[in-house]
């Protein structure tokens, strides 16, 4: 960095170094003009830019710049591509770039607890390693343009149901493994210029004000080197947001902020060094801006319409095709029904929301892509604006479907049913969208429902289709992506990134959400998405990983390159993917592991690998992982580390999380030592469990003719000593055995197992 | 009171006081000679006396001397007849008296919190109104004929895994509305003698320390009159455990407790007053005994049997009867197949083990009530030693079964599957059981199961039978009440007590239990039982309140004496139940209580009465309850008061929990006012919803044109004003509002609200 920041801060009055920590207005930082330190610019993302056209409101919740709209996350996560969702990163920093914006305002990697999250069109996943694998290149996309990132909202964020005061209550080892997790390999793999700290409270704290969340976990032990910003009216009290970690205020508080910190300087309260660092972290950030700024470098809105039209592709899920329905052929009549075929949902409601530079039309699109042989009839279906159903555009609907050879059905989630700011209350589509399905169903056995949601409905209507094609919210290609899909211009290859539940009853969060009054407590702990599907045998809609293909693969020759392994070491997994299909396509290889036997509650399986490949038909290729101490370690709290507990664990891969097609077995032996100290209440069944002390401990079980004693029920016996704390022979002892002998034991028994 | 307790306790040693607080031995209290204090004994219980033999060991568990074995608590509790757990109450009592026992350790009320716990068979339901209301007649029955009893095991003694150290980690309202109200109902109808507390930790304290349960909520809040013994061995710091309440400790430590009391009073640790109260305690109910006492009483054996079966007719359950295939006919040739048929498994293993005054051998009784019109055959069928299929045992019932016109097949849990001391690990039947019934099927299409368990199985075979009668553990007269119902001597009038779940992973503690380590997360909360079956919309192989009869019964005019009720009010509902079958049989009608909307996370429904009524064919008769504040009300913690929500109420009446028949409408209105106080997080929308303020609060939707601002997305601005806090518009405001305005806005917000 060329410009001396420390040079600037001693030239700093405390009212500028104050000023510095809020917003100018709504989008821009304070600049100081004696000094050379310019105002910069964040806007809002993250699939797209949403930069206020100069004359518009200060919230700027419309007119935009055009910008392109890609798939909102929910959907690029489907795609699980890496380097897709680095090209996209890369074509948003080069609209950054173009329209002088310093920070994209994201991406958004909170877990989605639950479906009904109003917000989870925005998010990745369930899972925290896919979800941060995506923001990771994301954001490394983004700022390879020398533009900045602002990863969201951190933490705990998982619901816009009284966001803005409400209190996730979560213990920690589902929050290390779980809700940080998706944000620490985002932040540890990409270092983002910037994190954003969600507006609730987590256990108890305001993110804003937490320093465990701020400075312990996400500089001290991530090694976070940017700024943190308040997501938007997040601060609650300014001087302990700072004294937290907080170095941004937004949007600007009218100077109360400002004042704040410095009267709390003046007074002693917080300490100019804090502030002084604050300030630090803010110049460096926005001298790097001034570095990399790039002026008069328009971007091409025709390339990245295109690169829009590739990533939708990838970012829709087949998730039904009987009979071989799909892909259709380009030819005879087909009916297009519903009216998002002409008035695409394609993107979701709030902050994300993009001025599109161009927007197809589904209708349209498909007529191009299927060229003259085929014609096409269409169908309104039903009003947007309404759940109500209008008899008169049923009618029309279903004589056009008896007229075709085939019904595509455009259907899914209005604008009013999910948004940034509140959540779903269920998770049905409208009324009218499944009246119309029964309709169409009564004249017409070829249906294909095209989906266009943020996030799962259920499909109490799926035995009525042969096909159904998740949407998600595509972006402004979402036509010409439905369109290639459709007539098999390419081969579906994207995958859920969360489970479909049957019903909204079966999803983990159910009983908890969205909690009492300002409280909701995550009692599910780790047991999140197909953590919990899994484990407690609940058959899913869709499973998580899950997503068909026009062509097949073949899973053989898993092969690892060790049987066992230190902690310390990795393992590299190879498997060997074979299209035996007759059409071109990419398979999503996903890696779960499983502890095999553990002392502490545990998913069955976790994803802890993944990668897509593309394959010619009778194309093989080996796709390889690497496996260190995390993809086997939990997070033990004893330790305030990661651990892994010596033993066997499963590799599975497959095509899914409920597809696994190859396993192998691995040992995986620990080297941190857990201190054990025993104490006048541990069980004779743990000393005899630790082979340290099993010997000297052999002596409890048969004092006091209590196997004798017990002879009619041995399994009785047995289990009573194995549960019986040092200090309760005492009492069964009837005097045989004293504090003293205990005492004794004790110490003798420590001594064995080497604790103090 | 004839004996002046005080004046005893004055002329007491300090040696002899803590002499008092521990056992002489494994079940007598210490006497004391020279002032004329007996020693008395307690044994084990509580559906049959476990007296030792005076040559047994020291444990007794085995060679005790002969007693009734009624039914246990599973089965006591499938009876939903409070009149006969009284009798059954009144018979222990008798027995008690002539063994000169002076307490029966018993009844058990623990929350069946999971099928795996190995010591379910002894507790009553997975519902606290059940349980309590069974456990309040058992000890009011036994303590008619001067015995006492002692309530058991207090508290969250919910497994035998790790019983002795586990802390079970409970939420307040979980805690009091489920595991503790199953014991406080008790307590506050029945007035026990004693309670004993568990082994266990509560919230990480011992129960036997917790001078919260022992002293604060069991006395101080309930009204206990009596004294507190330990689990036997549940003593952990003696002088805690007496600071905190526990009087009693059992079995005598060999004078090692005593000598710690003493010293601690003279070291000061411990104030004489404390330990004279409990002394007091324990003297006064050691010559309350001495009072009761009734020498020369003894009792009679065989009316005693024929209570026992009267009894295990009621607690047996008929699950299934297809075809109406029972009762039999007394005619034809009858397989009676399996080892269970001639050696009952009648009774659990470990302290509630009884030996038997007689025992009925379910061939001979079968044969016995059909006469001489139906010829029995008989095959083993299985081992009872071993789970390993025996081909030939399965050749010869096959055999037996195909020469029959219909096969009995008696099975269930062996005793090493089921046992206090150890928890099961599955659900399922033994392999050669479910084998068994897999190739009587072959041959035989009238297949009828009788099950011999403690606690519910999966049953993946019962589409192969025509008929399962669940039999629990019934007691010495298992066999004879078999016979009974088979063949239509009497209908079968139990209902369960307890939702079987179709797999195991279906129980909400499923992922929680039994723990990890010493540490047991009762994460599902409140939603215990049915409370989570229902709420989660789980269908259950057999629902809460389900049982068959011979005859059938039709509900009709619900009539609540009043439409709206003060929460200080009562309200009686009435309901006409008619036999409209073509045998007599009894009815267990269920009231449920719903809260229609509730700020508070609330269970769907819940059991708040419930009446057996006896009808000939063709009787009508009217069945009331009367319904206080606690049959709607929530345990508040914030209040540390139970709670109605002032509003609508569902009551509704029915057959079992999933068979709701009538409903009912009531609006209560509560006389308790919870203070709000506004702070700096209040919402807009909180003080929209308030009455007192809604119209003071208005001005805060239209300040700062945030409406104009998000007119594309008006569903958006509505929710981000509803749930912005106060102090959020100071950011927004950019100066317009200030930290002065927002104290100001409070202070007459608090004023309008009448809050401080």
């Amino acid at each position: 960095m060329t410009t001396d920041i420390r040079h600037l801060i001693s030239q700093l009055t405390l009212e500028e170094k104050a000023a510095l920590c809020s917003g100018l207005d709504f989008w821009h930082t304070q600049g100081i003009e004696r000094l050379g330190i310019p105002s910069v610019m964040m806007t809002d993302g993250p699939h797209g830019l949403r930069k206020q056209a100069e004359s518009a409101d200060h919230l700027g919740l419309h007119n935009s710049v055009p910008a392109t709209c890609f798939p909102s996350a929910a959907g690029l996560a489907s795609s699980w591509n890496r380097e897709l969702i680095r090209r996209v990163g890369e074509a948003l920093g080069r609209e950054c770039q173009a329209e002088d914006v310093a920070v994209l305002l994201g991406p958004g990697t909170n877990i989605k607890r639950s479906p009904l999250n109003g917000r989870n069109f925005e998010y990745f996943s369930e899972d925290p390693y896919l979800s941060s694998e995506m923001a990771a290149n994301h954001i490394q996309g983004v700022q390879s343009q020398g533009v900045g990132t602002s990863l969201k909202h951190f933490a705990a964020n998982n619901q816009e149901h009284r966001r803005m005061s409400t209190d996730a209550v979560i213990d920690e080892r589902t929050l290390r493994e779980i809700y940080l997790a998706s944000f620490e390999g985002a932040v540890k793999q990409s270092q983002p210029w910037s994190v954003m700290c969600s507006y609730n409270r987590v256990n108890g704290e305001y993110a804003s004000e937490s320093e465990t969340l701020l400075t312990r976990i996400l500089r001290d032990e991530w090694g976070f080197e940017g700024f943190v910003v308040s997501d938007w009216g997040a601060v609650n009290e300014r001087v302990k947001a700072l004294q937290a970690g907080l170095e941004l205020e937004m949007p600007s508080s009218g100077g109360i902020g400002d004042a704040k910190i410095a009267a709390a300087v003046n007074s002693g309260e917080l300490s100019i060094e804090t502030l002084d660092l604050a300030v630090e972290r803010l110049l460096k950030f926005i001298f790097k801006r001034v570095e990399n700024s790039q002026e008069n470098i328009p971007f091409e809105p025709d390339e990245h319409h295109r690169l829009a039209r590739e990533v939708a592709r990838e970012s829709m899920v087949l998730l039904k095709n009987e009979d071989s329905l799909l892909p259709l052929a380009p030819q005879g009549t087909l009916a297009i029904i519903g009216e998002f075929a002409k008035k695409p949902r394609y993107q979701g409601g709030g902050s994300s929301h993009v001025n599109p530079t161009r927007l197809d039309d589904a209708f349209a699109e498909l007529q191009a892509v299927a060229g003259d042989a085929a014609s096409f009839l269409y169908a309104q279906g039903y009003e947007l604006g309404s759940d109500d159903v209008n008899e008169n555009l049923l009618r029309e609907a279903r004589d056009t479907a008896s007229k075709s050879d085939a019904a595509v059905l455009f259907l899914g989630l209005p604008d009013r049913y999910e948004s940034e700011g509140y959540d779903r209350s269920h998770l049905s589509l409208p009324a009218s969208h499944i009246t119309l399905i029964g309709a169409v169903a009564e004249v017409q056995d070829n249906i294909i429902v095209v989906l266009s949601n943020g996030s799962p409905v259920e499909m109490s209507w799926i035995g009525k289709t042969k096909a159904v094609l998740e949407g998600y919210l595509g972006g402004q290609a979402f036509g010409g992506a439905v369109a290639d899909l459709l007539f098999g211009v390419v081969s579906p290859s994207g995958k859920l990134a969360e489970t479909f539940p049957v019903k909204l009853s079966d999803n983990p969060s159910f009983l908890n959400f969205p909690g009492e009054g300002d409280k909701v407590e995550y009692k599910e702990g780790l047991f999140v998405g197909y953590r919990y599907y899994d484990k407690k045998e609940i058959e899913p809609l869709f499973p998580f990983g899950f997503g068909l293909s026009y062509t097949e693969f073949e899973y053989s020759d898993l092969v690892l390159d060790k049987t066992s392994i230190n902690d310390t070491e990795t393992v590299q997994v190879t498997v060997t993917v074979k299209n035996t299909g007759s059409r071109t396509g990419q398979e999503i290889v996903q890696l779960y592991v499983s502890d095999v036997e553990s002392s502490v509650i545990r998913p069955l399986q976790e994803l802890k690998g993944f990668q897509k490949v593309a394959l010619q038909p009778g194309e093989a290729r080996g796709v390889s992982f690497t496996l260190d101490k995390r993809a086997f370690a939990y997070y033990n709290v004893q330790l305030g580390d990661w651990h892994v507990e010596s033993g066997a664990f499963r590799i599975g891969v497959g095509a899914s999380s409920r597809d696994i097609r190859l396993n192998a077995s691995l040992e995986v032996a620990s080297t941190t030592e857990i201190a054990v100290s025993f104490h006048r209440n541990t069980t004779v069944g743990d000393l005899l469990d630790n082979p340290l002390t099993a010997e000297r401990a052999k002596k409890f079980s048969s004092i006091f003719g209590l196997e004798s004693a017990m002879e009619d029920n041995p399994d009785m016996f047995v289990a009573m000593m194995k549960y019986m704390p040092l200090r309760a022979m005492i009492g069964f002892g009837q005097g045989k055995y004293t504090e003293a002998d205990l005492a004794q034991d004790l110490r003798e028994l420590n001594a064995l197992a080497g604790a103090k």
